[in-house]
Parts: C-alpha cells; structure tokens; sequence
C-alpha cells in the first residue's frame, strides 16, 4: 500500500484480517477449532475462557452462534465490541477515580 | 504492562486509547471539534468526509448524535464497525474473486 496509514486503520486492518486469516479454506466463516485457535493465539489476555470446551460453548453461545453454525465476522465482531467496551469503561473509570483523588 | 499481548490485543487497545485520548478533558464524550480532529488525523484514507462540515453532519447524524450531544465511545464504535465491516467485505470478495478466475 502507497498510502501512509494511522495507528488506528491499522488496527481496523488488523481486526479484520486476523480473522480472515483465521478460516482455514479463506471462506466467510470460521470453524469452531479455527475459531478456539485465534482465541488462544490472538486473545490470551482479553478472553480467559478459550481453554475449556465448557467455557468456549457458553461463549459462542452468548455471540449469538447457533449450534453446528460457523463463526461469522458479524458474531467476532460482537466479541470485539465486548472486550473495546469493556477497554473502555476501565479507562474512564480509572481517569475519574483519578479526579476524585485530586480533588 | 508486563503481559505479552497480541496483534489483536494491541488493535483493540489502539481504538479504545486514541478515542480516550481524543478528549481533551478525558471525558466519556467528545466535542464536534474533537471528534474532527480525530478523524482527519486517525482515519484519513477510511473517511473522506472528515475536511467538509456538511459531510461531517451527515456522518454524525449516521451515527446516531443528535444536535449539540457529544460523541460517545458507543457512536465511535458505531462507525468503526461499518469501516471494519466494508474492508471485510472487500477481502472476501477478492479472495472470491480470485478463487473464480482460478476455475
């Protein structure tokens, strides 16, 4: 790519092909095995429960994957969006706890 | 941080940071202003209409940010998704695309 590109569309194009690159055959839609392992290789941190079949099923159960059902960009994104909030509310939290100390 | 992180982890941590540090105030939203500069600095190539004042209301208003309200952390996540989405969308198609041409 000629074009420079900011911190943040990288990590959009980091997002995306991540996942991309995650289904074996490059189809639209990962495998639970491929999707166990971009959770263990991508999100050891973030996502704790990847280990246990237990905690996996519970999991895809609360994106929205049905059973026997392939892993959508829609279903990670969803995943995605979890986790950045979450980024998020810990952020702001820590900031006006900060303020408050301050004052 | 003394954790090993991923790609993945540092992308999500990338958009939950440079939208927080966008605040000047540090604040949970944004101000118009803020929100300008963001874009024109950090997504240049994904949004085209961050330099026209026109094309900026009509993008906000697709966010869902009504008049005078600042910008939540949830209507930046809005259009980080449809960027996400379309380059998706874009990389599957090319893969189809080549995968036609190979048959």
């Amino acid at each position: 790519m000629a074009e420079q590109h900011s911190d943040l569309e990288k990590a959009i194009n980091t997002l995306v092909t991540k996942f991309h690159a995650a289904a074996a055959n490059k189809g639209p839609t990962l495998q639970t095995k491929e999707f166990k392992d971009l959770l263990s290789s991508q999100l050891p941190n973030l996502v704790k429960t990847g280990g246990s079949e237990q905690g996996l099923g519970k999991m895809m159960k609360q994106m929205g994957v049905s059973d026997g059902e392939g892993i959508t960009f829609k279903h990670f994104w969803g995943l995605i969006q979890s986790l950045a909030t979450t980024q998020h509310d810990l952020i702001s939290k820590k900031v006006s706890k900060s303020s408050c100390v301050l004052l």
